[in-house]
């Protein structure tokens, strides 16, 4: 952890980002060698490369990108930095992998404070660090003024896959369990709520979290995992509708079951919010057979982050892949896809 | 490629790009799947994972990243989309890998005219057809009209390294000769030219090109590499200067020998620019022992690529790492790293 450890880049003298931080020459340099090097680790003995060379000790990888635009940059309960490694290292999780190792894309706008992008930086190494995963390569632009939005950051991420398990919608069966890692909805209502410079009773801290310890947990136990998805952009809703769709089988949730906090339900009743299409960064449901379901949920319940984990529903045999709601009053309704997202620049 | 075909997605309903495309709804899922998978291929039997799981040859890769913001989106010779294709490509040739995977990440400005978008994507489908690479997973954002400048990409790859060589700044040896692949300072001055509006008697094109079939052919010959590097920005007077750093090893260059061509020359002499710090996105520097040489400049020149290539100096042995010039006078000077960059947003 750096996270007391003082900048070696001279802020002073550089209080903001200028575009010559993203030029290519000295200034870049001394952006690269002081500020990012001390952050993820020195050059590599026989000088830097353009891309770094790695030895992986399986030939099963999986490989994902992922943008993020959040505003703001920081928030209750993170910021772009702990969302960009968090976010990469749960796409990886997700189809089972191991993640090793993150690159690391920043297109700065000229003008950010150099102390926020050393916050910045110091939280993905923080992030990176809990996650168990090394930023290996990078790249740095700096685009003019009004060009940007203080920072986007690009991650993309190598897991190594160690086991056999087939891990993806098209495997999902009829009568398999859906199962919930906890509470929906609180990083969309943190963003949301720190954007609006709303003021609920307790501040509700974004879900962040890096998943990886938790799907460690469920595959070592030998549990016969169909899919996993984590409840990003769009939120429960959305990913329920993606595999419904991909795996050509009708989805049944009880809508009493899925865990919303009170704090969260009251502010999407004030925001005229659904909990279940608002994103979330450090939930997932994982699927499957329904005689794994208590097991599973009992190792959920392990980990920190699996507290809140039950079974909110199930895969259904015949009809169209749709995902229909059992809502509070018993009444059934389709939980479809929505069109555009509720709240833009949410990750 | 698809240079001819039509876009299935339907541009007349949406011609720019709205914010819901990157919401990860109902239209979002339809740029997807009528845009991205129209062209880079069809979802995966199994489903749509969030990261892609690839099964390598060999567990020695190179893993590189890179953010294209360049500007104007379109210029002579190439686009944002070619560029962030061979950008990577570049990168992971250098390191010796032959570049086999590549993600994409789309950051658009709301409002970005859905032509253009498709034009990118064509133009990324058919650079990465022509370099060999395939686009295996990917990621959208739209950020608000003002906050993005049109769209900016990053792309990250892997390659695989299937030879013994040990390629990297540390391993150049004092008497290796520098050889480079052709005339520097096109790309740059391309797109200087393109955004003042500059017309010069013929029009300067981008030397924008994918280097790995030229890189296959100097490692098939079994020339004993000590170091390459593409001459993007800052040109091929800060990749000097960056070898000589990491190497500990000063460099002497003959400027009458490194090739620029007529129009280059007026260009930067009229604009101020000196085409050695100019930016190249086609145009690389192999560094191997003096006695291999001719062998690899007659090599590099059997491809359309490496027509221009030539010796241009060579490595010292003693005193400080610097890169001096052997001017056309005579003279010598210290060719030093400029500490911003001639032309922002170049890359």
């Amino acid at each position: 952890m750096i996270e007391q450890l003082t900048c070696p880049f001279p802020i002073r003298q550089y209080p903001h980002v200028l575009l010559a931080h993203g030029g290519g020459g000295k200034l870049m340099q001394q952006l690269i060698e002081k500020m990012f090097s001390y952050a993820f680790g020195p050059k590599p003995v026989h000088g830097l490369h353009d891309s770094t060379v790695l030895n992986l000790p399986v030939s099963k990888i999986a490989f994902t990108t992922d943008s993020f635009v959040v505003k703001p940059l920081f928030f209750p309960g993170g910021d772009i930095g702990s969302l960009a490694v968090n976010g990469t290292v749960n796409d990886l999780a997700m189809s089972g992998a191991k993640p090793l190792y993150l690159s690391l894309g920043f297109i700065i706008e000229e003008g950010l404070s150099m102390e926020s992008l050393w916050n910045i930086v110091r939280s993905i190494k923080n992030a990176a660090d809990e996650a168990g995963v090394t930023i290996v390569t990078g790249d740095t632009k700096v685009v003019d003024r009004g060009k940007g939005d203080g920072i986007f950051i690009n991650t993309s991420g190598i897991g190594i896959i160690e086991h056999s398990l087939n891990i993806a919608p098209g495997f999902v069966k009829s009568g398999d369990a859906i199962i919930i890692s906890g509470d929906v909805g609180r990083h969309g209502i943190a963003i949301m709520a720190s954007r609006e410079g709303l003021a609920f009773e307790t501040t509700i801290q974004s879900d962040c979290a890096a998943l990886n310890g938790l799907v460690h947990l469920i595959i070592k136990s030998g549990a016969d995992v169909h899919c996993m998805r984590d409840l990003t952009r769009g939120g429960l809703a959305s990913a329920l509708n993606e595999i419904a769709q991909d795996s050509g089988h009708p989805i049944e949730i009880e809508e009493a079951k899925v865990p919303v906090i009170e704090e969260v339900a009251s502010a999407c009743a004030m925001m005229g919010f659904d909990p279940l299409y608002v994103a979330n960064e450090g939930r997932f449901i994982v699927i499957v057979p329904d005689k794994q379901c208590e097991k599973v949920i009992s190792i959920l319940k392990t980990h920190p982050l699996g507290q809140g984990a039950c079974r909110i529903g199930s895969v259904s045999d015949a009809g169209r892949p749709l995902v229909s709601l059992k809502s509070f009053i018993g009444a059934n309704r389709i939980l479809d896809m929505i069109s555009g997202e509720q709240l833009p620049r949410i990750c």
